[in-house]
């Protein structure tokens, strides 16, 4: 991983290219930022979808049960 | 947000201080990607887990509507 290889200052590297580099991975992370806030959202918004779903289940369950209950009695 | 403040050179920034943010950087690009990993195969298992659960339903409503089909006989 990127871990492994740290910058490290060349002969010949100036301020300005570092600079440079610097914002350029601002602008990485803010990317980046707005992604992961999407993502959240998203896993959010799945959590309640499935809640949702095992509740329909439950539902279910529970009507296919008393019909169950009804045909024996 | 930080896209509006970008780095620039002020006097008496040296060339080491620079390297050293943008090694802090670095790592936080690396944390952050690990991280959105990790949400990406959340999402990806709320999806399976979502599909099984409308499966679910969808049986349960077969059994419901063959329950009511067998009680109008």
């Amino acid at each position: 991983g990127s871990l492994d290889h740290p910058y490290a200052l060349s002969t010949g590297t100036t301020a300005a290219e570092l600079l440079k580099k610097l914002n350029e991975q601002r602008d990485i992370i803010a990317l980046m930022e707005i992604k992961m806030k999407e993502m959240k959202s998203t896993i959010r918004q799945l959590k309640v979808t499935e809640a949702k779903l095992r509740e329909e289940v439950r539902e279910r369950d529970m009507m296919l049960s008393g019909a169950v209950a009804r045909k024996k009695v």
